[in-house]
């Protein structure tokens, strides 16, 4: 799995959800995990999440982290959303590392009570996709900057929750490698 | 799915692994996850990860929470582990809400530099099935009472857990069915 | 699996087939079997039967009861397609309980040689979905009416047979948890 | 699919069950079913269902039709148990055009409120497979020499019902190869 | 699996690597190999490989022979990628049987150094496809003419490689039928 | 792919087709191709084809280049053995590059007339296996020093063919990161 930080801003419209976008962009030919920093306004024709549609909510942010995943080795729901809470667990525990505390509502992350992230997982018919997004600064949502992280730690959460993720596939992929099947009672 | 929480103590030696134990022992007919308390005591033919096997490590406990959780809707290795890892970092939050801070490497948890629990995932063909156990007390590796747990707030986590693992995977379940499906680039 | 009623009629025009409208119809966000009484009028667009658009058949009906069923639990075609034919062989045994006999070719019933209902079953990247509709009235396929069944007892079916099928699948789920994996010669 | 119909009797003693019993007895190449009649009398060894088992129920007759239905095209679990339903309610539908009307709940057949059937659906890591036994003569159990049906037509069944669900499955195979996948609401 | 051998010369435009193909031309309701004769034209639209895009690549041949496959009976990339790779060593395999040594790079074949064959695979929610082509004649890629291949030869190859693709897929589908499963270590 | 050649020679007895094998022996944590020279003496228990119990026959050889693949990220049955026929083409096609020309008739290659090597391919719970073993030398079997191979050309074929192997299926997983999903006629 690559981890692949962009130097540059980009911003996040939520054409980066559809399939293949790395490697559109990028060339990447591997599942990965693509982060970058940039606002984020998500158009209706990219709205992956139905609820969003439906209560006419308006996604958008002047300033996020944004982490996009992408997997190819299975297209079942169920994994592509265990693997999105996952994230969003490990994505926490970094913010703890960094001495800030967040609660968690299944893929939601919240600081003082605000909430600091969105995250949407799909599926096509040839991968898997996860879109994270963290606010770096917001009028009314939780955001790093409020939180007390400074631009620059900030910044360096793209690198971090990027590296652990990877990590924790492709230990996740060594693990399961060890493993004898079960007995059946 | 349904948590179910033993009432008397009874010692994990491995058979409690085997895929339809729950179904066998409580007559349990749906995906669940069954909590107990009890000694650990693995007998090699149990032992699913064949690196204890390996290197001849015994697995034992005098005094361990026990929860042992049983997915029918796939036999896929990556997902079962991907909710063991997810298990874990619930454990560890639940854990971080009573004031306890723990690591996390992969599926192991650490308190004070010293290994806290023990799990095992894998599939037969019918099921997944996921144990994870925690030292109440141990003489060497890590253990709540050390930690500064009660008792009787140890006997609480079968319960909390439980419940807040059971109701992880059933938001995951109902967040499925309101995404559409991913366009490609 | 949740089984939906509406109370007012409408049209089934091929848009139900979609995948997620139950959810952005009324909000559901389980496996699903929705089940209303409208006219039937299916634009090619919405056609999922090739059959269908190679010969220009036009599909429709002055007064059908329609069921639609969504699974998330599977994308496999095979399995979509053995629900679909339990559907059917469900229905046929209601009317058998209401004393009208039916024949079954396939995933269509016949009433006196006349073709009563029509059916589809396919699957997007995210669901499974089957939809069957059975005339009430009609001036010259099979229909409720002409074999005997008052109005009243026809709307009835929307209820019976929907519980039914939903009952049938918790019971294959409940059913599959007490199966020990086979043996091999 | 191929339907194989034994000329002698042989009993059902449970571990014609295991994947690729066909093989091993006959050399079939093929997802087949294969029909025979005999006595039943499962060891407990070979019983699948574990609530047999659990309730030390012995599974014995003195005269029954079988049928041993295995599919290598899929392992999954949901799929063989729809597919025993399927097959349940074909006899059902076999004996009502003989004029017998039996009841159906889950997978067992009625007759006379009697239980007329036994069934077991299970796979291993290679195949499905599915046993239906119906009672030719029983003590107690319902049966269909009781239900009024001549030891000839009786017989005449396991070629009846093999072919019938042999043809369902082969059209049902047909039927999804014609079937545009889904839009998406 | 059927294999079908057009008469009539059509140009490949693209659009025969769309999912029920082979239906709507043909009526073909099993896994299919079609194979024809023609130009190749590929618009942009219906590019599936994301390389040729990226790189402003025409698709364009005078003169092809075209393999069109489908199977129904997964929808795993992986499968069809396989699957694909064979069908290449089987073409040129045969090559080889009429005299004519190529060189293999995945799914490429090479005469004389100069690429001779064009190929595709993936999946949609309901079939895998593979396109497969080969140049007749061409002026600066590889071609059979050049390889000294008459017309009346070449042509013969969309009948014995269709047969040999199909013989290949039924031999496999026979051969898993009678393999045990694996133990663990 | 890990490719994994054994220095030291050891006998296949077939107990290497087990899952985990690699794992055990080697502390292998990836998918593997594992190639070591030996004899070959398979016992019954470890006899995955049963045409091979069935007919009695020995699988016996002095000395044999022996390839064990292993794959963990499916357990499907029909894509390790389309990966198989791979292997068995990637063998030819190597030989071919060494001026021996084989036969291929399935998973068998043949060398003037005789039968060359040996193989089996299946799956358990939790991963695929390939076992594939050709004659360095044999008294009636074809081997590749009748056919003109020097023992030290054939002991390189371990780590040309483990290498062209493992470089295959890395290729494959490329591939399939760049391609679009299929359109639906």
């Amino acid at each position: 799995m690559e981890a692949y930080i962009m130097d540059e801003k980009i911003d996040y419209d939520g054409s980066q959800i559809s399939s293949l976008w790395a490697y559109s962009a990028f060339g990447i030919q591997s599942d990965s995990i693509v982060a970058f920093r940039g606002a984020c306004d998500v158009v209706p024709d990219h709205m992956i999440d139905l609820e969003d549609l439906r209560q006419n909510e308006s996604i958008e942010s002047p300033d996020m982290l944004h982490f996009i995943v992408e997997h190819f080795d299975s297209t079942d729901l169920k994994l592509v959303y265990a693997r999105q809470r996952l994230f969003t667990t490990i994505f926490a525990s970094v913010l703890a590392d960094e001495g800030i505390e967040v609660g968690r509502d299944g893929d939601d992350l919240f600081v003082n009570g605000k909430k600091l992230s969105i995250s949407i997982a799909s599926t096509s018919a040839i991968s898997q996709k996860i879109h994270f997004g963290v606010n770096v600064t917001h009028d009314f949502y939780g955001n790093l900057k409020e939180a007390g992280m400074s631009e620059e730690r900030a910044i360096n959460l793209l690198d971090i929750v990027s590296e652990k993720y990877a990590f924790e596939m492709e230990d996740i992929e060594a693990d399961l490698r060890k493993s004898r099947q079960l007995g059946v009672f």
